[in-house]
Formats: structure tokens, sequence, C-alpha cells
């Protein structure tokens, strides 16, 4: 366990002391597999082992991906059984390659990993993607061990195997499937690869993109402290999801915490509640899936964003990659559709959050600008006349109480240029802004991308608003106090 | 009341005895106002008064619509302004019109809204739309007042005033906005057209599809009970889905729901759980919301589905326009995403559903056509390397084994022709299917659209998927008990 310990604390820079002691104990190797970790994220080539002709194999699905997700470093396909695919010569060896390639992804048979990862090594490969299944999971143990002791020796770093692959959108690498290169502030880490895509699907879907996708596997040298402490540092994430079946080390997972406290916020999804779910863990990753309680009470000490299904890890790791941080729990709500309105209020008093009254000269205010059929008691109704202008109008006198810590806009219906409309508010304002749409077809998907362009989250429905809400409350809380 | 109680029985053409005697003791009126109702969905002419040649304004909008919905009948839109609007010549009254619209859809302002009545009345209308505001929910008592007065003396049933409209796809008219108009069996009944939008719209995305929309507004005439025992008897219809912030008359509620028992699944969201949201309530729609214990009692004893949220309203919508009963509540998981297993494992434990174990010549039999490193333990884990094939063979031998009630099947990857290898089973297996696909990307949506077209409930995350099954279950139980 010393190595995780030790790169965990020289990768930042801030214990720059640390580093240079460590450099003296430990000498060039450490400093080499620190920067090994960054290859697999901005390595300048790449060679896939494995790279098929045929579509339906992952090996060609993952070269496709890499060339199509606008990947500008050098990339060297290898088989051998050679060949051409999508204009590129494929190798027939790793030998073959002029150059060092600084990555390799490795999609052979399992029993083939070992002497490629040899091999690799004497090519100067400095990491390793190992999608091949077959190792620990299917109960060869032996296999797993070799692998790994043949990486150290080269000091290739190894993420995998049994993994499904890994995404970086600041240099435009998605050696993974299916392809997302649509770059934002979310980094996904995750143990199931379904479960990572989902995330980053729905990114995409919904205009946010993503920084990183790693899919974890078996975790057997990158793990998922190496990967936090590495997004923790990179400037183009903002928040966190983290999918884990099992903690490596659990002392070393409260280390990492305790350091990187105040962190970006961290998300994280870890099933196993249950005694049949935490058969089912071993099973799949060989995990042990621990008590629940106990990491339930490490997420709260620690101030991570412990959640319970797939739709709270999406709507979160979105809602913080936008806010951070509110003043309070007084919320406002501004919505054209009265319904929705109800519903959020019904979820603000359940959740525990405060239905703030405005200022009477504020609310006054708003009233004259508004017709009589108006509410303008919180949840501030603008009924079916609502306009972009209106609502723009009503969340900037609202904003001038100094009361307000959070607006919940609803649009409920397909308004037009809402997204510019809060875009064009001050950032003060957007840093107390969720959105809730609903019911706006495909005027909704335009505007819903827009706000998130600008960093304003935007969910679908008013309880998924609110639980973010709630969440962001608890979070700033901890942070405050 | 008793007009209402009248007309909800002989609604029903069981109760021709009861009709019969009703016809002799109310004369033709009452035979008129019960077919009359009908005339809101089944029109054959449609006259829309206030059609706008300006595209941003509603009159225009829902002229639109009704052309664009595919609408057959014959369409007059009517605004004293007269004019041309998107190839129709707009008449300058009611009265220009030599034949007699059979619905007519108001969209002037309310102080215009009783005479339009009272020259439909004239004209022979028989059923009217009143999109207008301005009513009750502004205070207007009296002016609402004075239109049922008119309504009524002219036996023309009122749908709103201060509604969204209604869309009826079997007639293909979409008398509202936005526009849906892809059939399915999926009834929307609300009081909220944002959220009538909403669940229309998932629907249409999803590839379901509606069968009818109707906002109820002020349900000064028409309410949630007629619409209930209309779609009732409707054979489009599969499922109910209700929003509602008050019942209209308890008492009459508890009749329609105890004759119409064994019914059509109801799913009823009714907000008004808090102070904080009665009070929201009373200001959009000036209902009374009632205690939500004796409404969640009511729901519970006569087995409507009482949800708490918009997701709920839908998913449960969707999947009990699908499935409606199940055996028992034997749960066994397929899954082509360990980590995706897990998550549903946790869920359905939660749940107090059972993981069952499979009768060992079934496992033995599955595990024989499968590779090493998957699990045949429920959950059954295909891995990575599952296919439509394997997926079909594995659901096929597991339907086997008698105990089990329900499959749950995940597709966790952009999996080929999933959709037709599950359509392709017996109708008898197919009953017991309940899909949840993640992580799949364009083809998940392609092959989502062909398993909903061929009524298989597909769900975008564990905890939806079996949130579901668990309403199911108690739903099969209520109705077998």
């Amino acid at each position: 366990m010393i190595k995780m310990g030790v790169f965990l604390y020289i990768n930042k820079p801030k214990y720059l002391a640390c580093f240079l002691q460590l450099l003296l104990a430990f000498g060039k190797k450490g400093v080499i597999l620190l920067s090994n970790i960054n290859s697999l994220f901005n390595a300048k080539s790449v060679a896939i082992l494995g790279a098929s002709t045929n579509p339906k194999k992952l090996g060609h699905v993952i070269f496709k991906n890499i060339i199509e997700g606008g990947y500008s470093g050098k990339v060297y396909p290898v088989s051998k059984k050679g060949g051409h695919c999508l204009g590129y010569e494929i190798y027939t060896s790793l030998k073959e390659i002029k150059e060092s390639p600084e990555l390799l992804v490795v999609v052979v048979p399992s029993n083939q990993v070992v002497q490629a990862i040899e091999e690799a090594g004497e090519c100067g490969v400095k990491a390793a993607i190992i999608i091949s299944g077959g190792f620990r999971e299917s109960n060869n143990e032996e296999l797993e061990k070799s692998l790994l002791e043949t990486a150290k020796k080269h000091l290739i770093r190894i993420l995998g195997p049994n993994c499904q692959g890994l995404t970086y959108t600041p240099n435009d690498l998605c050696a993974s499937w299916p392809i997302i290169n649509k770059k934002g502030n979310i980094a996904i880490i995750s143990q199931s690869g379904t479960v990572a895509a989902e995330i980053g699907l729905q990114a995409v879907k919904d205009g946010l993109g993503v920084s990183g996708i790693v899919s974890l596997g078996n975790k057997s040298d990158v793990g998922e402290l190496d990967l936090i402490e590495f997004f923790n540092e990179d400037a183009n994430t903002r928040s966190i999801a983290l999918y884990i079946e099992g903690v490596s080390g659990g002392e070393g997972f409260i280390e990492v915490v305790k350091k990187t406290n105040p962190h970006k916020p961290v998300i994280i999804l870890k099933p196993g509640r249950t005694k049949e779910a935490q058969k089912a863990s071993m099973s799949h990753t060989k995990s042990i899936a621990g008590k629940s309680e106990v990491f339930d009470g490490l997420c709260k000490q620690y101030g991570f964003v412990n959640v319970k299904n797939v739709t709270e890890l999406y709507d979160y790791s979105k809602g913080f990659s936008c806010l951070k941080k509110v003043g309070g729990k007084n919320v406002l709500i501004v919505t054209s559709s009265g319904g929705s309105g109800i519903l959020a209020t019904d979820e603000c008093s359940e959740a525990g959050l405060n239905l703030m009254s405005l200022q009477q000269e504020i609310e006054e205010k708003i009233k004259a600008g508004l017709g009589q059929h108006c509410s303008v008691k919180n949840p501030i109704d603008l009924t079916g006349d609502a306009t972009a202008a209106i609502y723009e109008q009503v969340v900037k006198d609202s904003a001038e109480d100094p009361n307000v810590d959070i607006i919940l806009v609803i649009f409920g219906d397909p308004l037009e240029d809402v997204g510019n409309a809060m875009i064009r508010l001050d950032q003060k304002i957007k840093d107390k802004l969720v959105i809730c749409f609903l019911g706006g077809g495909e005027l909704q998907e335009i505007e819903t991308h827009k706000m998130h362009g600008a960093g304003i989250p935007v969910f679908p429905s008013p309880e998924r608003a609110v639980s973010f809400i709630k969440k962001l409350v608890e979070y700033s809380e901890f942070y405050r106090g």
C-alpha cells in the first residue's frame, strides 16, 4: 500500500517538500510512475493492440472511436493479422512501430496480455489500458498478479484489466465505447462500464459533456484514489462522479478524502446496501462491499456526496459541476406552471428547505409588473402569460432580497429564449439559480443546452431539481461549517 | 351532484337498464349531454374561436396544431378580424358557418366567452373547450357561473375554462399545445397543462404515444370523474395518468372508483402533501386539497396507484399500459452489466421483492450455454459477451421455471437487435418482462422504441425499473386478492 500513498502525495504541487523527500528515498522510479499516470490521459501517441478490421469486434470499435473522437496524436493499430483498417496500415507487432507509443490499449485475449505488456515495456510504453477480461474476475488471480508484476518491472501504469477504457476530452481521446467526445466539466470514474457510459451519454445529450470517463475494471494498479487525485487537480473538471463496488484500502481512502478537503464535489454511488447485492458484487468485481453504514458515515464525515442510484449520480454530478455552494436554505420558486410550482413546494417542504417570503417592497415591485391573475406569493406563478422577459425581470427583482439563497425557476411550457434571459443575469444571481424545465418539447432541449453551456443546471422535473437543491444545501453547510 | 352521478352511470353500456330508467326520468336532455361529452373527443368538425394569424398567439398555435395534427374532420377558424390563415379563410363569426360545428375551441378574452357560448348554442355546437382564463382562478366566480349556466341552457358540455385543451389521437385531434399526435395507449387527465404536456411528450419521445390528453382547467363542468369513465370505456386506452389538485366531490370519486373496479390502472399524482403546497394549490386552481392521508387511504382501498412525483406518474403510466398483472413477487434479473445488476439487486431487496433462485436443472442448462466467467446465480450476469441471441435463449430458459413471476432484463451497452429478440418471445414470457436499458446511446433509443411498440415496458435505470415492478406487484396482489 505504500506505493499508493506515495503517489497520492506527490501528485499535488503543494506537497513539493514531501515530493523531494520521496525523490531522495525512492529515486527516479517514483517520479516516472507518477508521470505515467498522466500518460493515461495526456498521451501524445496511442497503440491499439488487437485492432480489428471486423466492425463487430471491440478492437475495431475502440480504434474507430479514437480516430472519430478527434484524437490528434499518433495512432498505431496493431494486430498480428496485419492488413489495413480505416485508412491505417495495421502493424503486425508492437516492435514494428519505430517510435515509442506513450499509451497502449490492449484488446487481445487474456492469455496474450502479459506477453504484450512485456513487449510494451521493451518498446518504452508508459501506460496501458487493459480492456481484456479473464483475470481476477474469472478467478485467474495468478494471471493478474503476473500482469501487475510485469507492468511494475517496466514502470508501466495499468488501467484495468477487465475495463471499458478511458475517455479524456481535453486530449480528444476516446479509448472506450460508446464514443463520447463532447468537452465538459464532469469526470466519471466507474467500476461499471455501463454506469460510466450512461452518465456520460446523459451529459452529452443534455449539452453538458464530460472532462473524462474512466472505467476502473479490476483496479489491479490504478484505482479510484489515484483518479480522484488526478481529477481534483484537473482544471477541466468541476465535479467527480464515482461508481464503486468496493474501496481500495479504507485507510487510503480516508487519507485522500482528508487531503483533498475542501475538494471538488465527489458524488459516490456505491451499491451493496443489502446482503443480496453484496453477494452479487463479489461475483462481479470480487469487491468486498464492506458495511454500508461505515461507508455512509465516512462520506458524511468528510463531505462526500453519497447517492443511492444512477439518476441521483447523474443529477448531482450535473448540478455540482455548475454550483458548489449556496448561502443557506431559503428557496424562492418562480414558475409559469402552477401545478409544477405546487409539486416543487411539496418537495421543498419535505426536504426541510425554507420556502421564504420576499420582502414586502420587493413583492410589491414584482406584483406591479404582472397581470392580476398572477400570484406573487412563493411560489410566484407567472401563469401561461410568462415570457423570457418577464422571467428575467422577476428573477432580477427577487434576487434583490438578500435573504434569497436559491431561486428555483420552473419553465413549464415551450418557452422561447428563456435560456438567454437566464444567461444575461449577473453572475451573482446565476450562482443562485437552479432551473427546472418540463413540458417544453424541442424548445426545452434547445434552451436547456444553452443554459448548460453557461453553467446553469437544468433538471427535467420538480422532484429532481429539489432533490439536488437539498444536497447542495447540505454540502454548502458542510463546507461553511 | 346528481347530474354527475347520472351521467357516470349511463356512460357504461352495462348500465343499460339504469340508462333507460334515467331516460324516462330526465328525458332527452340527459342523453344529449351524455353524447356531448363524446363530442369533445370524437367531434367530426371543429371551430376555433379566436384563431389568429399571429404565430405567437395561442389562437394560432391551436389552430395550427389541429391541422398539423392530422385532423380529418372539418375545421373552421373564426375571428372577428377575418382574413386568411394556413390556407383557410377565417370566418368573422360563428353564425357565418353554414353547418353546425360539433366542437368549439374558445381562445378569446374571458369577457367574450359567455357571449360566444350563447352563439355556439344557437349554432348547434355540442361541446366546447374553453382555453381562456380569467374565471374562478382570477376570483371571477360570477363569470364562471354565468358561463356554466349558458352552457347548460344550450346543453353544451364544457372542458375548462382556463385549460390547455384536449388531444385525442384516435380522432387525430390535437386542440392543445405542444402538438402531440402519436397514437398510443396512455390517457392523461391533468389539472396542470404542463404536467400533461410533459407526460405526453415523454411518451412520444419513448415511442409509446398517447390515446388522449385532457387538461382539466377549472373543471367547471367536465371533471376527472367523467374523463376516467370515458377512458375506462375507451378501447384505445390501457392506463390512465391523472394529475389533480383537488377531487370533484369525494363521494362521487368513491362511487366511480367502486363501479370501475377492477378497472384500468389509474395512476394519480395529487400534490398537497404539505401545508405550503395546499396553500399554493388554493391560489392555482382554487382546489381544496383535502387531507393527504384520507386520499392515500382511498387509493389504497380501491386499488388506485398513488404516486409522489412526475417521474413516477410517467413511469407507472408507461409500465401499466404494457403490463397489468403478474403472478407474484419472484424476480429474476438477467443483465450484461454486472454493476447495473447489483444496483437492481439492492433496489429489489429494499422493495421487498424476492430475488429467487432458479431450479437447479434450469440453472445448469443456462450455465452450459454461457462462458465460464458468466454468473448464473440471480442476477444472471451475461457480461460484455452478451448478444441478442444469448439474451433470448437465457430468458426463454429462465421462463421455464414456473416460480419466475417477473424477469428484469437489463441491457447495459449499445446492444444490437435486442428489441426483436424480446419481441420474438412467446406472449406468456413477454407478460413477465420488464426491461431496463442504459448506457446504450442511439441503439438504446432504437431498441426501446421497438419494444414499446410491442407493449414491453423499458425503463432507463435500474431504480426506475424496480420502482415500477414494486407497484406492479402491489397492484397485482390487490386485484388477485
